[in-house]
C-alpha cells in the first residue's frame, strides 16, 4: 500500500513550530498592584504574545479525482487559507486513494493493551493508527473533504474514524473527555442530491453532518464549521450558483481565519 | 480473499423456493357473480394460497468471534427462528471476517454504466456487489448483527451499504423507490456503553439506528425491528439482566415470526 501522505509545503516543521505556534514570551511589570482595586495575586504577571503559524491537516475522503466536488472545494479552501496566511503548512491525507484496514480482533486487542505492555506485533498493528493520530495532534486546523455516500460518510472515512478514536490517545476512557484540544475543523461535504440542510426535507436523513459533528466533538474538537455543496449530480447550469455560493463561503472563512 | 458465504442449511434452493416461497395455484369458481351485490369484474378469480418457506440472510458485521455480543445474540435469533419454523433456510454473510473493498472511481463508473454496455472489467468490478445484492433479493428476512463503533456502524458495514445501494438494482434512481420489497429486517446491535435508546441521554449520538433505518427504508425495507444490547463493556453481573432481556425479546420475535 502506497503511503499517500505528502507534506505539500516545503517549510521545515520542527520543535515549537510543529505545534503550530511560535511563542514570544516577555514579562511586564503589573502596575495595578498598588491601585485602589488592588491585585490579590502576584504583583508581576507573565503575558504571552502569540503569532500563529497555522498547520492544516487536509483529509480528502473522495475516491474520485477531478470529478469530486468535495475534493475541489476543500482543496480551494486550503489554498485560500494558505494564500491568506503565508507560512501556513499543510499535510495532505488522501483517504480516497488509500486503504485504511477495517478494525480486526487483534487490532482491538492491541488498542486496549497498555502501550508499555504491547508486543512488537501489536505495535505494528497500530502503526497506521498512530500515524493518523499524530497528524491530528500536530495540526491545529482540520479541513475534511467528504462526499455523501448513501446519506453518510464513505466507508473509508468511517474506517479512518475507527482508526483515530483511541482511548488515552484522542479521548479519555474514564471521563469521555476528548483529547484533541484547541483545534478548529472545517468539513466540506458534497451531496449528489439536495435538501439535506437545516430545516430541509431530507435533513433527518443526513448522517454525514451528525457523524462528523459527534465524533469530532467526542475527540475534543467542538469548533466545527460545515460547508455543504448540494446537487452535485445536477446539470452544469444548476451547479454554477451552488459552486459560487460555496466559493463565497470559503473566501469568507479564509479571510476570517 | 476467502469467500465467507456459507449456506448453513443443506436444503437445495432452486426455482421458486429460492424466492423463499412455495406457491400452490388453483382456480375457484366465483359464486358471487350472480349475487345481488354483483361482480363488476371477471366472474372467475385466481387465488394464490401461499405456504411460506422463510429464507433468512444473516449478516454479521463484528470482527470479533466469541466475545461479540451482536454475533451471539443475532446467531441466537436466527437459531430460534429456524427452530420455530423447520424448513427455514439461512445464508450467512460474515462481514466481520471479510474485506468489502471501498468504492473506487472505476467502481462508480461501472455502477453507472448501463448493464448491457459494461466491459468485462466493469462486470468483474461489480461481481461482489452483484453477489451481495442477489443475497438480499433472495432472502425474505434479514438479520443484521452490528456492533456500535464510535456511535455508528463499523466501517465494513458502511462498505457493505455502499456496495448494495445500487441504482436499478436496489432502488429506482428516477423515483427513489426502494426495490427490495416485502422484506422484514431485524437489527441486533450491541453497544459497549449505554443510554443510546429512545429518550435516553445519548440517543442523539446513536448513528447506528438511523443509518440502518434510513438505508433499509431507502432500499424498500420499511419493516425493521431493532434489538439493542447495551453496556456490553460492563462487568459480567451487569450484563446478565441485559442479555436475559435480549433473549426474551428474540424468543418473542421467533414465536411471532
Amino acid at each position: 500500500m502506497a503511503d499517500q501522505k505528502t507534506v505539500r509545503n516545503a517549510l521545515l516543521i520542527t520543535g515549537a513550530a510543529a505545534a503550530g505556534y511560535f511563542l514570544w514570551k516577555y514579562t511586564q511589570r503589573d502596575n495595578t498592584a498598588g491601585s485602589t482595586t488592588g491585585a490579590m495575586l502576584s504583583p508581576t504577571t507573565t503575558t504571552l504574545k502569540e503569532t500563529k503559524m497555522t498547520h492544516i491537516l487536509h483529509v480528502n475522503a473522495s475516491p474520485r479525482g477531478e470529478g469530486s466536488q468535495s475534493r475541489l472545494i476543500s482543496n480551494e479552501l486550503v489554498e485560500a487559507m494558505v494564500a491568506a496566511h503565508p507560512g501556513t503548512t499543510v499535510t495532505d491525507r488522501d483517504l480516497g486513494h488509500q486503504i485504511i484496514p477495517f478494525v480486526t480482533e487483534p487490532f482491538i486487542g492491541a488498542m486496549y493493551t497498555p502501550a508499555e505492555a504491547r508486543t512488537p506485533e501489536q505495535k505494528e498493528l497500530l502503526m497506521l493508527s498512530d500515524e493518523l493520530i499524530a497528524e491530528l495532534k500536530a495540526a491545529d486546523v482540520y479541513v475534511f473533504g467528504v462526499p455523501m455516500y448513501n446519506f453518510g460518510v464513505p466507508a473509508v472515512f468511517k474506517a479512518y474514524i475507527d482508526y483515530v478514536a483511541r482511548a488515552n490517545e484522542t479521548f479519555n476512557p474514564a471521563t469521555y473527555e476528548g483529547l484533541l484540544k484547541n483545534k478548529k475543523a472545517y468539513v466540506v461535504s458534497a451531496h449528489g442530491g439536495a435538501g439535506y440542510g437545516p430545516g430541509q426535507e431530507r435533513e433527518s436523513m443526513n448522517q454525514l453532518v451528525p457523524t462528523l459533528r459527534d465524533i469530532l466533538g467526542f475527540l475534543g474538537v467542538t469548533d466545527v464549521e460545515f460547508v455543504s455543496v448540494e446537487g452535485t449530480s445536477a446539470p452544469e447550469e444548476k451547479r454554477v450558483p451552488v459552486m459560487a455560493a460555496a466559493r463565497e463561503k470559503i473566501a469568507a472563512i479564509a479571510k476570517a481565519s
